[in-house]
């Protein structure tokens, strides 16, 4: 077996950070040690899934901890950079929820703060391959098929984590468990983290899988191909709304219509009980050109207007199944992450 | 106004296409004169679009006659390139149509089977404003929002037809009316016909309009951004199943759940009442590179196998209404375009 992929680390000096931008032509790195530099990653996508991005939130507060002493901030310079830092993607739970992880201890001093970044990133390992088992088990339990075939939609393995992954540490499980079939990985238009990110994986790991137009999955479920949908989450409200690449939502409606589980599959650290519904979840929205043209070659004539979305929300009545380290909740049938509390409207 | 774009002419000696493949970037013509280019032709998809289709098999006929002539090929080899043709892509109802709308003529010469091809073509467009007409009206006393937003997937105007369009017909008919509003594109993967093509046709006619993922049409429509959704077909079943574009049926799916119009624009060549439901349509499978590559560069690892179906097929009781040049037909109510047949399996 090969050796995990680590999209985050840290040299004692800086954070490194596989580009993801560069996969699957290219494995480089990127050593960042400063907070605008960290932000950039984040907002081009150099580093990205739920997870990884709590990771980031985390050893960034060491970053700027740092970059505090090399420059000679004030407390406002210092904190303004945590809110950058904090607000550099607005739908992703986990970046903020890192930040605040250790800011806590950052007048402990920088090697308190690391200390606490690194205890949080090997347990999110440790989480995801719960959820591995936790999710492996509730679908083996479900699912007459065998092997069992799955469609995914975006990059939940290790490179959107910080080993192993989510909703494809639950694929990894079942292929451990020899129950996988074949995987249909939604190519996840417009940046390709399925064809690009996820198919690598699966090939790294010797999993047989198909890389198919986003466009596809609906009649890929409805034929039959397809045993379950597991995907990921970037945001989960109270009420088990939930908030992912956009596209998750097609799938979770086909699955529905075709009668498979749906499944999401994310730490407790995403859900995000202060968020009543996914009315409340804000949708971050990309540049036109991310949709206008790929590799530099315009796929729309000039004058053309892109509209790019990159995070839809599913009802919590169409996910079969929230898989996190600690629980499995059957949302569809009323089983939400937190109970509903008195809220004002967005 | 510009002149409309004409898809499929007749030199007198050969086909006139525009090339497709090439747009939006380059407005570039093919002549062809021989069945093994005509083929070549369509499956690359220089020429696409159903009625488009219909248009080439019935001049591919007088291209078989003219060949026939020039190479002094016998029966057989006659009877074979029309086949070729008719078999040049598997889920198209026109195509095959086309062919057999003049080949009752070949004994009468190729004057009368040109003469018949070009008759059809008047007639297609004509048809095309008919549809635009009718699809019109039935939206405007469906849709109560001013103007209309309009969600459409793959490419159903000028370039996809001889003239004017089908679901982009209903689409320039609302603008026409000035009771559009804004046209959201779905791009189409894996060949972006919604991209390059459906964008272009828009901007020449200077109708606002969004590119976006395929996978944002589930949002799109389920926050209520686009009032009805307006798709074409490769074929329909007797039923009211409907063979188009692969991600029509996510579409139907989502449009359902959002409680907006489902709309096909079809003319009644596209029914073929012999096919008694979706589960009998054959679905043309693609080569697996049009999905692990774009504009030459590789979007997906090496190793990785791509899925690649064309079409896939929307249920008759996904279908609000079907609007063709004689009836709009509320499918999803009952109203089926023939009455059921005694079938045997496929």
């Amino acid at each position: 077996m090969r050796e995990e992929l680590r999209p985050v680390s840290w040299t004692g000096k800086a954070i490194r950070l596989i580009d993801q931008t560069a996969l699957p032509g290219e494995m480089t790195y990127l050593e960042i040690s400063d907070i605008d530099s960290l932000v950039e990653a984040i907002q081009r996508l150099s580093v990205r899934g739920a997870p990884a991005l709590g990771a980031v939130g985390a050893l960034g507060v060491a970053v700027a901890m740092q970059q505090r002493e090399r420059e000679g901030w004030d407390v406002e310079a210092f904190s303004s950079a945590l809110d950058r830092l904090r607000n550099a993607r607005p739908t992703a739970r986990n970046l903020a929820w890192g930040v605040d992880a250790v800011a806590g201890m950052v007048e402990l001093g920088e090697a308190a703060v690391i200390g606490e970044a690194l205890k949080l990133i090997a347990e999110d390992e440790a989480n995801n391959h719960e959820i591995g088992r936790l999710g492996a088990d509730w679908i083996l339990s479900r699912v007459r098929n065998r092997p069992v075939n799955v469609l995914t939609h975006c990059n939940t393995g290790a490179l959107a984590t910080t080993g192993w992954g989510t909703a494809l540490g639950i694929v990894r499980e079942l292929h451990r468990r020899g129950a996988l079939g074949v995987v249909y990985v939604d190519e996840t238009r417009p940046l390709l983290q399925g064809a690009r990110l996820t198919a690598f994986e699966l090939g790294r790991e010797g999993i047989p899988h198909f890389v198919q137009a986003d466009a596809a999955a609906a009649s890929t479920i409805l034929s039959g191909k397809a045993d379950v949908a597991i995907i990921g989450a970037d945001r989960i409200a109270a009420n088990g709304d939930t908030a992912n690449k956009i596209g998750s939502l097609a799938v979770a409606l086909a699955a529905r219509e075709g009668q498979i589980p749906f499944v999401v599959a994310a730490p407790e650290s995403t859900v995000d009980v202060a968020t009543p519904s996914g009315d409340f979840i804000p949708i971050e929205y990309r540049s036109e050109a991310e949709v206008l043209s790929w590799a530099g070659v315009p796929v729309a004539p000039e004058g053309s207007r892109g509209y790019n979305p990159a995070f839809d929300v599913t009802p919590g009545r169409l996910v079969s199944a929230l898989v996190t380290e600690e629980r499995v909740l059957e949302v569809a049938t009323g089983e939400v992450p937190a109970p509903a509390q008195e809220v004002t409207a967005p």
